[in-house]
C-alpha cells in the first residue's frame, strides 16, 4: 500500500523538526544526543514501550498513539516530581505505515512537546514483521536528592490521589463495546481518558518536598499504592467512598459497589498516588489549587502487617471490603487484548 | 511451551541483580531511575532497537542477542568518546521465551557490564505478538563540550578507522550459508565478529581531544564516513588498499577487488571511523598502542564537491573505484532478512 520510506528521509522530514529546540539533539544527525544537567540537579530517567494490540487498540489513530506513548512516560517522571526536559523515540514500524500516518504521529508529539516541555533528543526507526511498537525514554530534572521515591512513606502518613480514578478502565470498556452508557458525553469523556491520558506533570513538580512517596497510577490504584507500601515497608487503609470519581464514572458505576471496587484495580489512569505527612495538608491543598488538579485524601498508611495485603479497602462503616489483589499486568497471558 | 512468567518476578529474578551496583537504579523498584552527572561532565545518550529477523537471525542464542543489543549501543557512545555509565532495557517478549532463556540473556549482560562498565538503570518488559525486540538506551559521561561529534572535520584532516573492516558482513554471509571458506577458524572468526561485536569503548574514550569528528561503523564504512562528511561539510578520499582487513577477511576476499570494495558497504563492524588533524598522529598512535586496538590511517578529508559523492575510493594508482552508494539501511524493504 505505502511506498517504502527511507529512514533518513523520514527522520529529516518528520522528526528533525521536533528536535529543533532541543539543546544537545544535534539535529538528530549524530550517533548520540547530549544532556547537560544543571548544577544542583539530578536527572530522572524512565523508559516505557507501548505495543499495538496490547497497550492500545490496533486501530487507534496515529495522533492518539503518539500522545499515549509520550504521556505514559511523562507520567512516570511526573510522579517523581521531575520537570521533563527531553525524550528519545524508538519506533518499530510495520509495513503499511505511510507518510500521512507519520505526519499525524509527529504532529501530535509537537503539540505535546509544547504543552509539557520536553524536546526530542534522538531515536531510532526500524521495520518489523510484528505490531507497531513505540519505545520512549524520558528525561527530567529534579533538585538533587529530592526525587520522590516509592520508598519514603512512613506509618501515619496521609494517602492522596490526584484527579479521578477508574475513568480509563471504564473508557476502554466503552471503546471495546463491553459497557453501554446512555449519555454520549459520558462515553466520550471516559473514552478520552483512556485515549488521551493527562500526565500530572505540573502537579507532580509541586509535590517535591511535600510528598513522602509517590507512584503513577498505571497498573491500578491498589497495585500502585501497593508498590509504594511494599517499597516503604508500610501498609495502607483507604476508604472506598473517598476515592474520587469523575461525574461520568459516577454515571457508569451508579450504586454498584462491586463495580466501584473494581475500578481500584483499573489501570491507565496516569494519576499520581502519593503519601505525605499530615503537616503537609495545607501545602498540598495549595498545590492542587494552583495547578487546577484535585488532590484527594483517601486514607492513611499504617504499620505493616506482612501477613496482610499491603492495601486494605474500607467501606463507610470501616468494614473491610474484598478488592482482590488489584492491578493488571501488561504481560503476556495476563494481558487484556483489545480486539 | 513455557509457563507464563510474571513480569515482577521476572524483573526481580533476572534483572534486579544487574542493577545492584547502579547508583540511582533503586533496585528497579521505582517508576524511574536517577543519574547524577558529575560537575564538568556532559551526559551522552543514545538509543537503539534490535529486532529478531531484521538485526539478527531468529535462531540466535539468548546470550549473543543480549550482547549484541548492548554492544551496538555501547558502540554509539564509544564513537562519541563517552565512558558508559548506565543503560535502560526495554524488552518485547514473544510467547515461548522461558526462564532459561532469560537467565542466559541476563547472564550475558552481567558479563558485559563488568567488561564495559555500565549498570542497569531501569526498563520495561512487555509481551508481543511479533518478533522479539530489545530497545536499549545508553548513557555515558564525557567532559563538558568535548563530545566527539560528526560535524567537526575540516578539509585536510586524516581519516582513520579502528580495528578491521568487513568482518561482520562476511560473518553474516558465512552464518547464512552464502559464503563458504575452507578454514573453520576463519569461518568462526568472521561469524564471531557479527555475533559478538566489540565496541571500541576504551579506544573511543582516548580519542577525546584528538579526533575532530567520529561515527561508529554500523551502516558500513562508506555510509558512516559519508555521514561525518555531510555533517562536517567536507569530502573524503580513502585508499582501498589501506582499509584494514583481518587475516580471515583477507582469506575470504583473496584477490577479488569487487568483493573487497563491497566490504566498504558492509555494516555491523562497530568500529570507529574518525578524522583528526595531522598534528594528532603520534597521540593517535599512542592511543592505539595503549588500548591494543589498531587505528589505521586510510585517507584524508578534502574540500567538499557537492556534485560528487561525499566519499571517493581510490586504488593504489590513485584511480577512482566505483563503490556504489555504500551502506545498507535497516529499514523495511531494504532490510536483508536472515532466514
Amino acid at each position: 500500500m505505502a511506498a517504502p520510506i527511507d529512514e533518513f528521509e523520514l527522520i529529516a522530514r518528520h522528526f528533525a523538526p521536533l528536535a529543533g529546540n532541543t539543546p544537545g539533539a544535534l539535529g538528530l544527525r549524530d550517533d548520540a544526543g547530549l544532556i547537560r544537567v544543571p548544577d544542583g540537579m539530578d536527572l530522572v530517567v524512565s523508559a516505557d514501550t507501548v505495543v499495538a494490540g496490547i497497550h492500545f487498540p490496533d486501530d487507534m489513530a496515529a495522533g492518539d498513539i503518539a500522545r499515549r506513548a509520550l504521556r505514559v512516560n511523562l507520567s512516570d517522571i511526573a510522579a517523581k516530581g521531575a520537570a521533563p526536559v527531553a525524550y528519545t523515540l524508538a519506533l518499530q514500524l510495520p509495513s503499511g505505515i505511510d507518510d500521512a500516518w507519520l505526519a499525524a504521529f509527529a504532529g501530535a508529539l509537537a503539540v505535546d512537546q509544547q504543552a509539557y516541555g520536553p524536546g526530542l533528543l534522538g531515536g531510532d526507526t526500524t521495520g518489523t514483521s510484528g505490531p507497531l511498537a513505540i519505545n520512549i525514554s524520558i528525561f527530567g530534572y529534579v533538585t538533587e536528592n529530592k526525587m520522590i521515591k516509592r520508598s519514603g512513606a512512613v506509618a501515619g502518613d496521609d494517602v492522596y490521589v490526584t484527579g479521578s480514578v477508574g475513568d480509563a478502565a471504564l473508557g476502554l470498556a466503552v471503546i471495546q463495546g463491553r459497557m453501554s452508557l446512555p449519555d454520549a458525553g459520558d462515553r466520550d469523556a471516559l473514552a478520552g481518558r483512556f485515549l488521551r491520558p493527562e500526565p500530572r506533570v505540573f502537579t507532580g513538580a509541586r509535590l517535591v518536598g511535600l510528598a513522602s512517596a509517590a507512584a503513577d497510577v498505571s497498573d491500578g490504584l491498589l497495585a500502585d499504592l501497593g508498590h509504594v507500601c511494599t517499597a516503604s515497608g508500610v501498609g495502607a487503609e483507604i476508604r472506598l467512598d473517598d476515592v474520587p470519581l469523575s461525574d461520568s464514572a459516577r454515571a457508569a458505576v451508579t450504586d454498584d459497589q462491586p463495580l466501584r471496587l473494581s475500578l481500584l484495580a483499573g489501570g491507565d489512569d496516569y494519576e499520581i498516588v502519593l503519601t505525605a505527612p499530615q503537616s503537609a495538608r495545607s501545602a498540598i491543598a495549595d498545590a492542587a489549587r494552583d495547578t487546577g488538579v484535585a488532590i484527594t485524601r483517601i486514607g492513611r498508611t499504617v504499620a505493616r502487617d506482612t501477613q496482610d495485603r499491603p492495601v486494605v479497602v474500607l467501606d463507610e462503616a470501616g468494614n473491610r471490603l474484598d478488592a482482590g489483589d488489584g492491578g493488571f499486568r501488561h504481560f503476556r497471558a495476563e494481558v487484556p487484548r483489545p480486539e
